[in-house]
C-alpha cells in the first residue's frame, strides 16, 4: 500500500493539470466570441457607424475585464451570499480571488462569460446612442447587473441555487442552467430590448404612421462570417461548461461532454433549419441574415439545457429556438416598436428563456414539476432584475450624459461624430450626406488638433493626400 | 501488486481525458475551417454572389449535421460492413452510436470531416447554380457519397481497409489516407468538378470560340483571409486526426504528433511557395491567390501522407501540390472548358489525390508494391465513386428542380434572385445592371411580402430610409 | 515499492501528453496570429495595397518554416553556444533537431514566434516596399536575425542567459523576457522602424515643409478583427509559454498559468483604455485605431512580464504600454520624420522594451539591481543587433535589388503594380488614377501572357466579362 500514496496525490494534480490545459483552451475560445460579435453586429449597420459597433466591442472588453477583476467577480459572490439562508455579506471572502492565483483561471473563465453578457447590448442600441452613454451602462454591466443574476444562479449558493431563499422553498430544487442561456445570453438580450426602448428608434426606422421602414446593414457577408466565429467560440461556451474533464478522484466525464458536445451541434444546425424554413415560407426565399440568426439563436437555446437533456430535446429546443427567432423579431418591431437594430432579443432573450424553460420537459433526469416552477421562476428573477436595473442605470445616464446623439450625428454617422473618421474611406464615395465624394467635400472635425495627432494607416483625418 | 490495481483504472481514465480534450479542441478548428470555406469562397465570387454563397456553407453545416447524425454516420458503417468478406449488415450496431453518449464525441469528431467535404462543392458551383438543387445534392452528399467513402476506408473494415476485398486480394494492406486527403479532400474536389461540369459554365465564361474569359472575385482579402482560417483549422484536422496522444497502457504517442506537425508545416509552406514561383515565371508576377490556394493544396496533398513520410518526403509532396495548382487549373478551364470558379479540383482533388499516391515513394516504413497499388485502387474507388453518383444525383436533380438558375436571375445575381437582398447595399452601387444606383432605382422582389417580413439590420428590403 | 515503478513511468508520459496537448494547441494559436496580422496590416493600407500586404504576410510564413527549419533554428542553437562561456560551436548538436521525431513538437513552437517575428515588418513598409526586396529581408530575418537573438536569449545558455557572457558579469542574473516582448516583438518593431527609415516614406506623407500628412488605411474594421484576432493568438502566446503544465514529478504549474493569464488580460484591458483615454484627451474623440493598437501594445508590454509580475504591476504595465502608443507614434512620424505605416514601432518596439525593463520594479521575486542592468543590457543588445543587421541587409538589398517601387507603381498601387491585379474590383472603382472606371478604362499588364494564364475567382485579369 506504500506504493498507492504517491499516486493519490497524483492523480488530483493529473486531474488539475487536464481541466486547467481544457478550461483555458475554451476560456481562450469565448474570448474570440468577441470579434465575432463585432462583425455580427458590424455588418448588421450602415458602414457610417461600422467603427462606432467595434469601438463598443472593444470598450466591452478592455474596460470590462479591469472592472470584474476590481468590482464585478466579487460582487457575485456578494449576491450569492445576501439570497442564501444562513450565509454572511463576508466581503473579504467573496473577494480573495484577487490575491489567489489559484483562481484567476476561474476567474478569467468567469470573465469571459460576464464579458459576452455585457457585448449583446451594443448590438440593440447601434447606430444612435451616444459612446459615452454606453460606456457607462457597460460599465454597470460588468461591475453588478451581470454578476448579481450570476451570483443568484451560479454562485455555489444564491437566490436561484438549491441553498437559496427560492431553492428551499421549492424543495431543494437549483436552476438549470447550465452554461448561461439565461444567467447570461437572455440578460444580455433582455437588457438590449430594454436599452433600445429606452434610446428610442433610429431616425426613420418607422415611418409618421408607424411602420417599420427597413435600414440594410452593410455586410452581410461580415454578419454570417460573425455568426460562424460565434459558433466556434460557443463550442467553447456550452462544451467547456463542462469543465471538469477527470475529477479528482480519477473519473473520466466523457459522457457529460459528449452530450454537450451533440446537443449544442444538433440545436444549432436545427436553429438554422428552422429559422430558414419559416423565412422561406413567409418571405418566398431563404433568408441568408435569419439563417445566421437562427442558428445562434438555435445556440442560445441550448445553452441552458445542453447537459440535462436527450438529443431529441436537443432538436426540439433548437428549432423552437430558430423558428421563433423572425417570429418574435417582427413582434418587437412591428407591435412593441422597438429598434432592437441585431434583433438581440429575438436571438439571446427570447430564445435563452424559452431554451430555459423547456429543459424540464426534455431532462433526462425525468420532469420535475418544482423544477419547472424554479425555471419560471429563474426567468422571472432574471429578466425582472435586467429590466428594471436597466431602466434605472440608463434613465440616470439619460438624465445627465443623455442617451442618444443628435440628430446631426446620428444622419453624419458615429464614426464621424464620435470617433473622427471614416470606416471606409475608399469604399462608400458618394453613398452618404458628408462622405468623400472622390475627393471632394469632407465634413471637417476638429480642425488642427485632429491633423496634428493622427493615426496607424491614418484612417481618420481631416487633410488627405492628393494622389 | 495490490497497490498497482486503483492505477491501471486510473490511466485508462486518464488518456480517455487526455484524448478527448485533445479530439474536442481539434474538432472546434475543423469546425473552423467552415467560415475559412466561406471567406475564401466568397471571395472569389463578384458582390452579388457573396450572400448565396455564404448561405450554402451555413446549409451544408446546419442540415448537414441533422442527417450526418440521423443518417449519414450509420450508412458508413453499413459500407463497411457491406465491403469485408464476412461481416454482416447489422443495421443496429451501425447506428448504436445514435443512442451511446459515449460515442458523441467521435461522431462530432467523424460529423466536422463530413462537413468539410461537403463545403468544397460549393465554390465549384459558385454563381450560376440554384439554391435548392444544391441543398439536394448537400443532403445526398453527407447521407451517402461522403459516408459510403469514409465507410470504405475509415471504419475499421470496409473495401479500402486491409480486411476488405481489395485489401485482402492485396495481402491484408490497407489504404493509407491518414487526415482525408482522398476520403475528404479528393471527394469534395472532384464532386465540386463532375458538378461544375453538369452545371456548365457562368455566362460569359467562355467567348463564343471557347476561350475563357476571366471573372474577378470581389475580394482578393477575404479570399487570403479565408485561406489562412483554414490553414489554422488545418491544423485540427490533420495533427487531430492524431487523436490518441495517450494510450491506455500509458504511452506518448509525441513523436507521431511531432511527425504530422511538422510535415503539416512543411508541405503547406512548400505548396505556397512552389505555386508562387510558378505563376511568377508564367505570369511575371507572384500571384497572391495562387499563393494561397497553392498553400491549400500543399496542405491537401500532405493531408493523407502528414504520418506516415519523411520530411523530405512532406516537402515534395508540398512543392508538388502546390506546383500544380495553376497548372491543373489551367487545364481543366482551358480543356476541359470546365468553370470551377474556386478551382477546388485542383487545390482539393488533383493535389489529393497526387498526394495520397505519393505516399509509398516516402513512407518511413519503407516502399511497397502493394501499399502503391492501393494507393491507386483507392484513388480509383473513390474517384469512380464520387464521379458516378455525383452525376446520378445531380441527373435526377437537374430533371426535376433544375440545376442553374435563370439567365436574368445570374446577371441579376443570386443573392438577389435566391435570397431577395443585397449583401453590401453601400459598396457596389453602380457596379452591376440592377444595382443600387446612389439611391435610384432598385430591382424590386416580392413586393409587400418581403417589406412585411424584414430583417436584423434590414439587409435585404425593396424599400429603403431616406437618408 | 515494486507497485511504484510502473507509475513513475507513467508520470512521465502523462505530464508529456498534457503538456503536448496544451502546446500543440497554443502553437495553433500562435499560428492564428498570422490572418490577425494581415487584416491588422491590411486595413491600415489603402485598397490598392491590401493585396500586397497580404501576399507579404503569406509568403513570410510560407517560406519562413522551411527557412526556419532548414537554417534558422540550427543557427539559433549555435547564436546560444557561441556566446555562452565554455560552449563548444557544435553544429551536428545544434541541427539535432532535423533528424528527431521527438523535437519536432518544440521546433514548431518556436516556429510561430519567429514567424510572428518576421511578419511585424511587413506593417512598416507597406505601401512602398518592392516586394522581392522584402522577400530577401524576410529570408534573413528567419534565417539569422531573429534566430541569433531567441539563441542569445532563449537556448537555455546564450549571451542573455544566466550562463552567457553577460550573465556571468552579473552575478549569474539572466534576462526576463517570458514570451517575448523583447526577443520577439521589439525586434520586429525595431526592425521595422528601421526598414521603415531606410525604405522612405510613401509619397505624399510630408508635404514640401517636412509636416506629416495622413494617408488612411481602407478599413477600419478590418483593423479592429485583426486585433481582436491577434488577442486570441495572444492567449497561446503568453499563456502557452508557461508550456509545462504538469511536471515530470507530478506538480501542476496552476499559480503559474493563473498569473500569466491574469496579466495578460489585465494588462490587454488596461492598455486599451490607457490609448483611448489619451486620444480622447489629445483629439477630443475616442478612437478607435488607436483603442485597437493600445489593447495591442498593453499585450506586447506584459509578454516579456507576465509570469514574473504582480496584477498591479501588470495594470501599470499595460497602462504604459498603451499610453505611450500615440504619443511614441507621432514622436516617429513628426520628429523621426519616419513614415511606419501601421505603427508597428510604437506597438511591437517601444511598448516591448518598456515592458520588459518594467519588470524587475514589480516582480513577485522582489526588486533586483543586477536583474535591471540585465534589462537594459538585453534591451541594447536585441536593439543594437536589429538595427546594425537590417540596415546591413537593407543596404545589400537597397545596391541591388532596389527597396522600393517607382513613383508610377506606387500611384498606382503594389497590387496592381506587384501582383497584376485588383483586390477589390468592385469596390474602388473611380477612387484611383488606373482604377476600372465603371467598367471604363484600365490599365494592362503583361498583355497576353496575363490573359492566359488566369485565376481562381480570376481577380486580377486584364479582360473583363462584359455583363
Amino acid at each position: 500500500m506504500l506504493g498507492l500514496l504517491p499516486i493519490q496525490g497524483d492523480i488530483t494534480a493529473i486531474a488539475d493539470s487536464i481541466n486547467a490545459v481544457w478550461v483555458l483552451t475554451v476560456t481562450f475560445l469565448i474570448f474570440f466570441m468577441q470579434p465575432g460579435f463585432a462583425l455580427l453586429e458590424a455588418g448588421q449597420v450602415r458602414a457610417k457607424n461600422a467603427g462606432n459597433v467595434v469601438m463598443k466591442n472593444m470598450m466591452d472588453w478592455g474596460m470590462g475585464v479591469l472592472v470584474f477583476f476590481l468590482v464585478g467577480a466579487g460582487v457575485s459572490a456578494l449576491a450569492g451570499y445576501a439570497t442564501t439562508p444562513g450565509a454572511s455579506l463576508d466581503v473579504s471572502s467573496a473577494f480573495a480571488y484577487v490575491n489567489s492565483p489559484g483562481a484567476w483561471i476561474g476567474w478569467l473563465f468567469g470573465a469571459v462569460f460576464a464579458m459576452t453578457a455585457a457585448t449583446i447590448v451594443s448590438g440593440a442600441v447601434a447606430e444612435r446612442m451616444k459612446f459615452s452613454a454606453y460606456v457607462v451602462y457597460a460599465f454597470a454591466m460588468v461591475a453588478f447587473i451581470y454578476p448579481v443574476v450570476s451570483g443568484f444562479a451560479w454562485g455555489g449558493d444564491g437566490l436561484l441555487s438549491s441553498a437559496g431563499y427560492i431553492g428551499q422553498a421549492l424543495g431543494g430544487v437549483g436552476y438549470k442552467d447550465f452554461a448561461g442561456a439565461t444567467v447570461v445570453h437572455a440578460l444580455g438580450g433582455i437588457a438590449g430590448l430594454t436599452a433600445a426602448y429606452m434610446v428610442g428608434p433610429r431616425t426613420g426606422r418607422f415611418d409618421s404612421e408607424g411602420n417599420a421602414r427597413p435600414i440594410p446593414g452593410h455586410s452581410v457577408l461580415f454578419a454570417v462570417i460573425g455568426t460562424l466565429i460565434l459558433a466556434f467560440g460557443w463550442y467553447g461556451f456550452n462544451v467547456g461548461t463542462q469543465a471538469t474533464v477527470l475529477t479528482g478522484e480519477g473519473a473520466f466525464n466523457g459522457e457529460a461532454l459528449g452530450r454537450v458536445a451533440l446537443n449544442t451541434t444538433l440545436a444549432m444546425g436545427a436553429g438554422m433549419v428552422a429559422s430558414t424554413l419559416v423565412t422561406t415560407f413567409w418571405e418566398g426565399k431563404p433568408d441568408p441574415l435569419f439563417a445566421a440568426n437562427g442558428l445562434l439563436a438555435g445556440l442560445v437555446a441550448i445553452t441552458g439545457a445542453c447537459v440535462h437533456v436527450s438529443w431529441p430535446g436537443a432538436l426540439v429546443i433548437g428549432i423552437v429556438g430558430g423558428a421563433q427567432t423572425p417570429l418574435v423579431y417582427r413582434w418587437v418591431v412591428d407591435n412593441l416598436k422597438i429598434d432592437d437594430v441585431c434583433g438581440v432579443f429575438a436571438v439571446h432573450g427570447s430564445a435563452g428563456f424559452i431554451g430555459t424553460m423547456l429543459i424540464p420537459f426534455f431532462d433526462v433526469a425525468g420532469f420535475s414539476l418544482n423544477q419547472l416552477l424554479m425555471q419560471v421562476a429563474g426567468t422571472l428573477v432574471v429578466g425582472t432584475w435586467t429590466v428594471l436595473v436597466t431602466m434605472v442605470v440608463l434613465g440616470v445616464i439619460g438624465a445627465t450624459i443623455g442617451l442618444r446623439v443628435s440628430e446631426e450625428e446620428e444622419e453624419l454617422g458615429l464614426d464621424r461624430g464620435e470617433h473622427g473618421l471614416d470606416t471606409y474611406p475608399e469604399f462608400t464615395a458618394g453613398d452618404e450626406p458628408g462622405a468623400l465624394a472622390d475627393g471632394g467635400v469632407r465634413v471637417e472635425t476638429d480642425g488642427g488638433v485632429t491633423t496634428a495627432f493622427t493615426h496607424f494607416g491614418d484612417a481618420a483625418d481631416d487633410e488627405e493626400v492628393d494622389e
